[in-house]
């Protein structure tokens, strides 16, 4: 099942798509694809929901949000890709690199990215984006997480890698600047993704193929990131965690081309559609 | 004026406490001390309230429970007290460290401290927590940043040094523990601080005085950490700084002697009042 948000900022309302392609409003059934949805086995209910071709019809113009409600955490893991580590030239890391964006970043897959003001460095990376459907804590296995995880979406977690690596001490910096979220278009349960763990995956600029990775190269995988993490803090339904990213990002060119207003950013992972930002100076 | 939250985990109220130290509940008139009640002019409209001694008093057995709503970010300023970044052998550093920890380590001044599972090092940390009114973005200057505080209170930012430092990377990883942030007793608001960087602050462990601080060794201080974090990220109402620690930590001594089972902190800072905490094995 894929899950969205559609409506403008402040006003999101929760929708599906269904099989024809079709987006369809779930407003009048559930109040939002939020923390409360998720923990009280709302998926299940929705999926219950017996003709879903009743639902009212979404208008086209009608903005893609965000696929779910603002997230209690958004959780990074770092250098997660083997060829993306060698890229950066960064060691490949023992256990997993834990680092958190503000969720106040997580914008819709069509909103554009704001170009901080004073960056010169804002970057791009195409990320498999893990929703959490219940709460975790201290599981026992990778094996474990498997019932944890509500669906898959696809994230850019835009960085600015100047205020990342050359402003002092730790990456949130350079990972919280407002619209460095855009996520889906659409949360897909995770009962439909056969294998986490073999999904191509690519991002471009300007139509210039710049990432084109899988999620095979991920060092540290899905359930073993969602076990790990449980044993250093609560996740909780609707929490979202940004599992890293394959070469290509800019910060990994001999000659780095950094965002600038104008440029178009467009990236899919393979089952979870494609995104579209455009870059504005903010 | 002092505002306060009670009452069980999930449950919780506002309130205030009166110029005769009682708590008095608010919760006819207010939803809560959250983003909305603060965005909102809340504080102004909560000081126009006539007869303050008018509202129900708390039950003395009702839990004291942090005094602001979970906050959308809790940020962290590292290393901002001059007499600290030595104790740790850190440079000092040219601008202000900024991490964030888990929003939903947040609980009351008396809960128990939550030693993790696999703890070896669960560390103290007096703090004076920054509560922001208003959404702050591109603040011009630190003078700007005086309009954007709602007040102050105390925190303990509790931290696991091993997986802070030791398990690769970032430091999230050790400051986001469930209860790793007690806050409270009561948030103090803007106008009854005088001067936020000469406030005393200290904390001891089973009765032996560990950290005596002074706000006034900060690196950076509030207005300038507020104006600051501005420019990187948009600061909402109801967030939450930790703008650093004074010296005293574990992790500062020679031989550290890290929180164990039944060991009681206390920690105060002038203005703020008192919070105590249990350690507890998670």
């Amino acid at each position: 099942m894929k899950l969205i948000r559609f409506g403008s900022k402040g006003n999101e309302k929760p929708g599906i798509i269904d099989d024809k392609n079709i987006r369809r409003d779930a407003s009048h059934l559930f109040k939002d694809w939020n923390n409360e949805f998720f923990e009280q086995g709302g998926l299940e209910k929705l999926k219950a929901v017996e003709d879903i071709s009743l639902l009212p019809v979404v208008d086209d113009e009608e903005r893609w949000a965000a696929p779910v409600a603002r997230p209690g955490k958004a959780i990074c893991i770092g250098l997660n890709y083997s060829d993306h580590a060698e890229e950066t030239g960064a060691v490949i890391p023992k256990e997993p690199i834990v680092f958190m964006k503000a969720a106040n970043t997580v914008v819709g897959p069509y909103d554009n990215i704001l170009i901080p003001r004073n960056s010169k460095k804002t970057d791009w990376e195409v990320e498999l984006a893990v929703i959490i459907k219940k709460e975790a804590r201290y599981l026992q296995s990778a094996d474990d997480a498997k019932g944890y995880i509500a669906g898959y979406a696809v994230v850019n977690d835009v960085s600015e890698r100047e205020f990342q690596i050359e402003r002092g001490g730790q990456w949130t910096k350079g990972k919280s600047c407002d619209n460095f979220s855009p996520l889906g278009p659409y949360l897909l349960t995770a009962d439909e993704i056969k294998d986490p763990q073999n999904l191509w995956m690519k991002l471009s600029v300007n139509g210039v193929q710049m990432q084109n990775g899988s999620s095979s190269k991920m060092i540290f995988d899905v359930y073993y990131v969602v076990h790990y993490l449980s044993q250093f803090m609560t996740l909780e339904a609707g929490d979202i965690i940004l599992t890293g990213t394959p070469p290509g990002v800019a910060l990994g060119m001999k000659e780095p081309q950094y965002l600038k207003e104008g440029d178009v950013v467009e990236l899919s992972i393979e089952q979870l559609g494609t995104q579209k930002q455009t870059c504005v100076n903010a």
